[in-house]
């Protein structure tokens, strides 16, 4: 028999999360604020609980998905919860800062609970799929407890380390270079627009170039780890073609009218690399000017 | 026998052009500011041309790769060599704006020169391949004219359109998503070193990662194109939950003391959506936002 399992929040994820556990076998308690979205959980064999305490005293693991760690507190902090936490496991799931996580870990110590803290880097279509990748980060111990469980919200569950921290921090990294991307796309269709380029040649050329700039992030990763920061003759671009070629994009967009306040961003990366004497660099030497200047 | 070309600029890239060149069997003469970097070219059987002039009076086809257009006016707009265009074909490879290969391709036509206009989404290493992608604009009829040997400098070869503006500004299109991908990455690397992740955790995340992001980004240029805005069945993401998951990101950012401008940038397009009433629609109406306000 598997153990049960609480889900506080039935938003698109928490729903997901329930789904996923009940098709595992777990008995699963879930709670919502508006009870009418816990209703489909019912119909698939979840008991709804009345209240939030109700929920935690159903099962040894509770499962938070809301909107924030604020909404969090206003469920856990209440004098009641609190008290039925001591001995359970709580597996904060819900989207956060490393500090908050730290935080949140602090207080569940305090109340005589175990606390892990995990990232979803995963849209609710694959939890509980093999391509369901969740972080988790805390005591390594509790995350042996909790393993089981996670396994059934998706097929690639990853520890990062004690720190319960570290899974927000990770989390946070990968969105990061997500909207860099994302951003960087948005710009790229305000260029097409602009100059009567058609969209569909803009899809077709990424299609072309998708392998070469999975390459390049690759290696500016890869060169920053090993801080390999002078140009060598596996550079594949320096720091000085790169402006030049970045300054034609300004001078379109300035053209045109688009925002430049993100490229105003990576102008002032440029200009403390290239004062800093790394003109000539490899382009990974910018990753030592990420810091807002004093 | 194929076509006599000259080649005007003998930094890494236009030795790379010079060299698919003379592989390719044509005549081949080259110039440079300084002589001594048109060496190895005459050594592989180049002819060296001692002036502008010379080297623009000695083949039908010019190809300029220099610094800037700057660079390239200053360099034909010598009345001596301006005289020597007309009947010529100027195939400009140098990178810069649309409006500044407009302009050029204004003058050109004035010498009673024929004009192409082309960006090099490549690195040397890759000119005379299969995979060196050049994308071309200016009148079909010339471009039918340079084909040929544009075909001898890289494989994917694509034409653009009339415009001669037009390779350019797709070039800052494609630039523009790369730059995005490539400082979100070094925003990536930043959250990491603030957080004493290991950049080896990064690059794996980043292996796991790249194809939900490559997928991501043709979705936002595919539903852009379809101005498909409000989310349906097939939406990946709304505004909502990737400003909720952005805001822990700038608040972390913050707390770690990593320069902020490039997400201020992001910031102002969710506002500017938000704002509008888009937050529960697709993530690509967000490319109704990219205009500076007013």
């Amino acid at each position: 028999m598997q153990p049960a399992i609480s889900v506080l929040g039935m938003g698109r994820m928490g729903a997901a999360l329930a789904h996923a556990l009940i098709k595992a076998g777990h008995p699963t308690t879930v709670w919502n604020r508006t009870p009418a979205r816990a209703a489909p959980l019912a119909a698939a064999g979840a008991e709804v609980a009345a209240s939030v305490r109700n929920a935690v005293a159903a099962s040894q693991i509770t499962i938070v998905n809301v909107s924030d760690y604020q909404a969090t507190q206003g469920l856990l902090r209440d004098k009641e919860v609190a008290g039925a936490l001591a001995g359970k496991l709580i597996i904060e799931l819900t989207s956060g800062t490393p500090d908050g996580a730290r935080e949140a870990h602090g207080w569940a110590q305090r109340q005589g609970a175990r606390y892990l803290d995990g990232a979803i880097l995963a849209t609710p279509d694959f939890i509980g799929t093999e391509a369901g990748t969740l972080l988790v980060s805390g005591p390594s111990g509790v995350f042996e407890e909790g393993r089981a469980v996670l396994a059934a919200l998706g097929g690639n569950v990853q520890f990062i380390g004690e720190d319960p921290g570290l899974a927000n921090a990770l989390d946070s990294a990968v969105l990061a270079l997500m909207w860099g991307a994302l951003f960087g796309t948005l710009q790229a269709i305000a260029v097409a627009r602009a100059e009567a380029i058609d969209l569909g040649v803009v899809a077709k050329q990424w299609t072309a170039t998708a392998p070469v700039i999975d390459g390049l992030v690759s290696d500016l990763i890869r060169r920053s780890a090993d801080k390999r920061y002078a140009a060598d003759s596996e550079t594949l671009s320096s720091v000085s073609p790169h402006y030049g070629a970045f300054r034609h994009l300004v001078e379109l967009m300035e053209a045109r009218g688009i925002d430049r306040t993100i490229t105003d961003g990576y102008e002032a990366i440029f200009r403390r690399a290239i004062d800093a004497g790394h003109l000539h660099d490899d382009f990974a030497s910018m990753s030592l000017f990420m810091k807002r200047p004093a």
